[in-house]
């Protein structure tokens, strides 16, 4: 699924090549935000989002009648996760913070899955410790963007399996492995807990349903390589008794090398988190642009920032003000400004956006429990 | 696996056929009990069990290395289990009797997995309800033969699945749908929780060593159908850091009616242990047996028990003393008692069975939570 012999592949455990995002969104069948789904979802947050406004979010399903049930005031739930196989990178934030935003406007409860068992199940190279250990990390990045423990449930696949399993099991006798194998193109030398992972992936989709008996629609905020998960989440969702969960995907944040997604296996492609301003000014400085190979052909010619990696910053995070952008992108164009400049601009943004990062990670360090699913307990004695 | 294209088929799930037990024993890969090893078994027990004397328990992997492990003051921990898809029927309780046996003489601790998942995974019919009660009411039988709750700790797949999905999602990180595929003969339309499963039903032959942190030798005595699952716990056991768990394994007690076994799903080949007197009455004489097609036949050229289902429960369970079932064989095959007269001495022998098991299960039905592997928990916190 989601692979072309020409140039591109996306599954939800590869991103590769230049990714045509309409041919995408028609592979999987999914939907363009529309700008009058903008509008109804502005109508209720009262203000705009960069990241829907620069169509960085720009596929859906399901999101009219998500907004339909809002206004017959049958709110939605948020669920949206993470597979803590290694450090946050900047790319990693990007849904986290769009999901933040739903989550405040709609004033809704977000349940977040660390998928630790997948982790473990898909990279051989991984111990139990490993993504115990990132998770934490990974936590500590999410805190850091704001969350309130009061409507934030951060899942532990492993340690809150007993949360869990009864939907899984329920899930797993729907689904085959012919689905599984033709969904995510799995084969005979794949292991039975990969094969496993999409039941318990689909769980959170259905949990605030489970919990409280109340059938309540739910909508997953993610990048689109996810969407196989949902496509056999809401196969299987009614035949269950609960809603199909509705999706809001946004496109992969670029690395700051040529081609391909931020990827936390190319570290030179990928801003963590945790760099330093030094790295982060390294990695800034060696990443690919769109320039000319030479200073005259550049003031001449102008440069290319449809494949610049550092003009892509700008869009997806580094310069929300559309002027600003506008004006960069001008100056880019014309040869005005040179690649080097430019970096000399993106570099101390990102510096400073991961020193306030930084500090608030250090900040949440001792709150991560309150955030901790296990509260659900409580909930299901009741 | 287990299959064999002329007369008889044994897979967990299916028992079928003529069971040829020597060519079992080849296509398993297990061995004969030795006369030999039932002497090391004696020297410990210092008593015979007529389910071994009589062969009844005549396959095994490693229970030479038990033996020996057990000499050297290296004690194993004993492994079994029900899949609760229905009312018990006599035929379970025989390997559950040996493993009492078996618990009493060596002293040690058993896990009994109620696989509950399993059941709701292979069986479309049977809702969640369905499987918790079934455990429940399984429960009440196996706890009605005497156990106690120091050495005995009862798992419920779905319920305690906190204690188990640690263990699970090491085992399934090892095993591939290939060796699922080749072992349980599963395909693409086989469900995904059916798959996982094999990976939760190694867990229990684990548990002790991961709770207590020593590497501890565990034994399953276990009708031989089961034998499939403990070759794929065997294959990944030492990756793991575990022994492989060594098994002990009896044939089939066999149903009323002509070939197969005893089965919940032909209720009138099975005596369930909550059949009134008259049920069973009615069952055991309407039983198959080796008799003639007339009176004067049989007189003359006696009957055949060794294809006798009713002969068959002596021989298992209700004719323990060799003399006497010695007696009623002569009697059979001489042609000196008849089909009718002989149901008539079997009959109130089960009808007395059942009536003081029926009283013992009512005694346990308050003592249900004593035996619960949640008390593991607490093991695990300290």
């Amino acid at each position: 699924m989601g692979e072309d012999k020409d140039d591109f592949v996306v599954t939800p455990w590869k991103v590769e090549g230049i990714i045509d995002y309409d041919r995408l969104i028609e592979q999987f069948g999914t939907e363009r935000i529309t700008e009058e789904l903008k509008d109804r979802m502005y109508k209720v947050t009262k203000e705009k989002h960069v990241l829907l406004e620069r169509n960085l979010f720009f596929s859906h399903r399901d999101l009219g009648w998500i907004l339909d049930e809002f206004e017959k005031g049958n709110k939605f739930v948020l669920y949206t996760g993470r597979g803590p196989s290694g450090k946050t990178h900047i790319g990693h934030l990007v849904p986290w913070i769009f999901t933040k935003w739903m989550q405040e406007k709609f004033d809704t409860t977000l349940y977040f899955q660390m998928t630790n068992d997948e982790k473990y199940f898909f990279e051989p190279h991984l111990s139990l410790d490993d993504v115990r250990k990132y998770t934490y990390d990974n936590t500590l990045d999410l805190l850091a963007l704001g969350f309130e423990p009061e409507n934030t449930y951060i899942i532990q696949d492993i340690e809150h399996i007993d949360l869990l399993y009864e939907i899984a099991v329920e899930v797993a006798r729907k689904v085959t492995f012919s689905t599984v194998k033709a969904t995510f193109g799995f084969d005979n030398s794949t292991n039975i807990g990969s094969i496993w992972h999409s039941a318990i992936q689909a769980v959170p989709a259905f949990l605030h349903s489970w919990i409280y008996g109340k059938k309540t629609p739910c909508i997953i905020p993610c990048a689109i390589d996810q969407d196989p998960f949902w496509r056999v989440t809401r196969d299987i969702a009614e035949k269950l008794g609960y809603y199909k969960p509705a999706s809001i995907q946004c496109s992969f944040v670029p690395g700051l090398k040529e081609g391909g997604k931020m990827s936390s296996s190319e570290p030179m492609s990928a801003v963590f988190t945790t760099d330093t301003p030094k790295m982060v000014k390294k990695k800034v400085m060696a990443a690919f642009t769109g320039g000319r190979t030479t200073v005259e052909e550049q003031r001449k010619l102008g440069a290319n920032p449809d494949i610049c990696s550092v003009f892509k910053y700008y869009n997806f995070i580094f310069m929300p003000d559309d002027k600003d952008l506008a004006d960069i992108e001008k100056r880019c164009r014309s040869g005005d400004i040179l690649c080097g400049e430019c970096k000399q601009i993106l570099a101390p943004m990102m510096m400073e956006f991961l020193e306030k990062h930084q500090a608030a990670r250090e900040e949440v360090k001792d709150r991560v429990d309150e955030f901790s699913a296990a509260r659900l307990r409580d909930e299901l004695r009741r």
